[in-house]
Order: structure tokens, then C-alpha cells, then sequence
């Protein structure tokens, strides 16, 4: 069994922002070598999600509008978390919707998409360096 | 390492409805002929879903009415995607919800499941024929 | 090819807690004697969740009541499902929102996790045993 990991580094400015990492991934899937196997692509942090959805930046912003409806940032004191010094109780509850991770399979050496699959990095509480960790294994 | 790919074609009338594929997973594994290994279950499209819950219409009946209550269809003008012509900005976020994909264990050449786990297609803009992806590795 | 599939028997007394199960996943991969490869961790029952997010006391208390907002538990006619005589709607529905599974990457034989990284089972209808599936595979 061949193993590869590979950790992408994401620098957001704003505070929430959606970043396309498809190109980074299949980078990592043709130098493990696998053909056939599964590749995982998860956020390394709590405040952030890996997700496979339309490169469509009208699409993009919805999601934007919609999370901050479903778990707002402010008022800051809506979160316990925050009584903690943080101010980003939000973001750790927009990561639950969008999700952390995801595993794609590895056939005859590609990834295994549909026609418009693509992969995001969600950033919920930017400004700072996060990690992300892609992982295939298969033969 | 054996592997194995199949994928399943789905035809859901309904703009919204829920589909037991859990038959055609199982029978992929054990085609697969792993015997210990996992089984990645995804759509290959960004408007459905693939998890796992319970086979009961009533539980269906309001996955449907809740996601209708957090992602509403209607007005078509709500979401910014649609602006492309499309009129399915509903179902990209009703599918973030539900999430894209399972993975499941296989232990002894079967599907490790709880006592009440069935895989479900979830179509949030049918009308049109989808592809599911199952992928099988393992020894 | 390695694997190796251990189950956590859970007993969570209230309607709905979180608890943190990372060093019984942590013993589990020590006992695969996998070094490189994918470690999946899933609730085995619908009404639960198995979720990666930080432990901090002030952020559980507030997806409890995020969770409690987004689908209530009363009034128990509020969901068709109950109509079998469960009062546990809700509980499936909080599940879809915190998720079925991880999947964590597995390094140089231990789990591959960012700085706050923790494995969570999410309860939403306690008071009685379930369990909790956790697979390795892997060279």
C-alpha cells in the first residue's frame, strides 16, 4: 500500500472566505502515485471546513449570507465560547454546517468527480495561518 | 489491497425526495471482495446527498420540511447563484445539511452498521439522472 | 495491508451531552500498529453524532442550545416521525447538523490533528448503551 501527505497552508485576510484547492489536491494525488485509492482532505483547524460544492462566486456568497443567518458573529456575547477571550464562537458552529473534511476517491490515477465537484477550504475566522492535511492511501 | 468502483445511476422525479441505496452498496462490497476495509458512498453531484439515518417515511417527511424551512426554494430570487439562470441555490445548501458522503467500515466481507443503519440519496433538484459513487478498498 | 476495528460502548445519561472520546480512539490506533493510513470513527446509532471540534465547556453548552433552536425536542407532534411512538425526531435531525463520522489521518502511527483538534460522540437521545465503530486500516 503507497501512502502520501501533503499540508497546504491557507493565509484568509477577510474573516470568512471561500478558497478553491482543487489544483493543490490533485497535485498531491499524482505524487503519491496511487491509481487506485482514497484521498482525504480535511481543515487541521476547528474554525474551518473542507468542502466539495460549485466554484461559483454567486453560490459563494449565498453561503456567506446564509451561515451568518443560521450562527451569527455578533452580538459577541451570543456564545459562552467567547467568555473564554475568543470572538469566534461563530465560526466554530459555521464549521459544523459546511463540515471538516472530505474523501474523495482516487481512480486510475485522478480524482473521482462528478462534473462540477470541486474543492473548498471554508475559512470562518481568518486572519492568520491554518493548515490543511490531504492524506491518499491505496495502491 | 483490492479495490473496487461502481457507480449507480439515479432517476428521482421529485425536485426533493430520499431513495434507500443501501441494496446496491451492499451488493458493490461484496462484489468488491474485501473482507476488512472501507466503503466511501458519495454523490457525484452538488445538489444531492448521500447519508446515513433511519427508513422511516414519517422521519423523511420532515427532513424534507426542515430543510425546506432552513434553505426555502422559493423566492428563486433569495439566492444570488440563481442569477446564473439556474433555480436550484435551495439545494446547494440543502445538500451541505445533509452532507455529500458516507464512509463506512467493512468487517468480515460486510457493511459494519448499527442496528437501525440505511445509506439514503438525497435529491434536492431532480429531474434529471445523477451519479452515486461507491468505492471499496481493503484486503 | 493492516486493519483493525474496535467498538466504545457509550452511556450518556441526559437527553443530549457531549464527550470527549479521543483517548480511546488514540488506544485503538496504538493497538493497529498502523503507522501511515486512515483512521474512520462513526456513531453507530442515528441519533447520535461523532464530530471533531475543540474542548472547551463554554462551546458545548453553545451548540446544545444552537442545536436546540435549529430542531427542538417539544412539542414532540411537531415531528411525523414520533407518530411511531419515539419522541427522538429531534434527535435525528440534530445528528445530520454534528454529523455521523470522522475521518483522521493517520501519521507515523499516531492521529494526524491540528493544535485543538478532539474527537467528540455527540449524544441527542441518551439514557440508554450505543456504540461508537472505530476502523484502522492501513501499512
Amino acid at each position: 500500500m503507497r501512502s502520501h501527505t501533503r499540508y497546504l497552508t491557507m493565509n484568509v485576510p477577510a474573516r470568512m472566505d471561500i478558497v478553491n484547492i482543487t489544483p493543490e489536491v490533485e497535485s498531491a494525488v499524482r505524487e503519491s502515485g496511487v491509481i487506485e485509492g482514497l484521498c482525504l482532505v480535511n481543515a487541521m483547524h476547528i474554525t474551518a471546513s473542507v468542502f466539495i460544492n460549485d466554484d461559483e462566486s454567486g453560490l459563494h456568497h449565498d453561503y456567506k449570507v446564509w451561515l451568518e443567518q443560521l450562527a451569527p458573529h455578533a452580538p459577541i456575547d451570543r456564545y459562552r465560547h467567547n467568555l473564554t477571550g475568543e470572538d469566534n464562537g461563530d465560526a466554530h458552529h459555521k464549521r459544523q454546517i459546511m463540515g471538516r473534511e472530505v474523501v474523495v476517491a482516487v481512480t486510475k490515477g485522478r480524482l473521482d468527480f462528478g462534473p462540477w465537484e470541486q474543492i473548498f477550504y471554508g475559512e470562518f475566522d481568518g486572519g492568520r495561518a491554518k493548515r490543511v492535511l490531504v492524506k491518499i492511501i491505496g495502491d
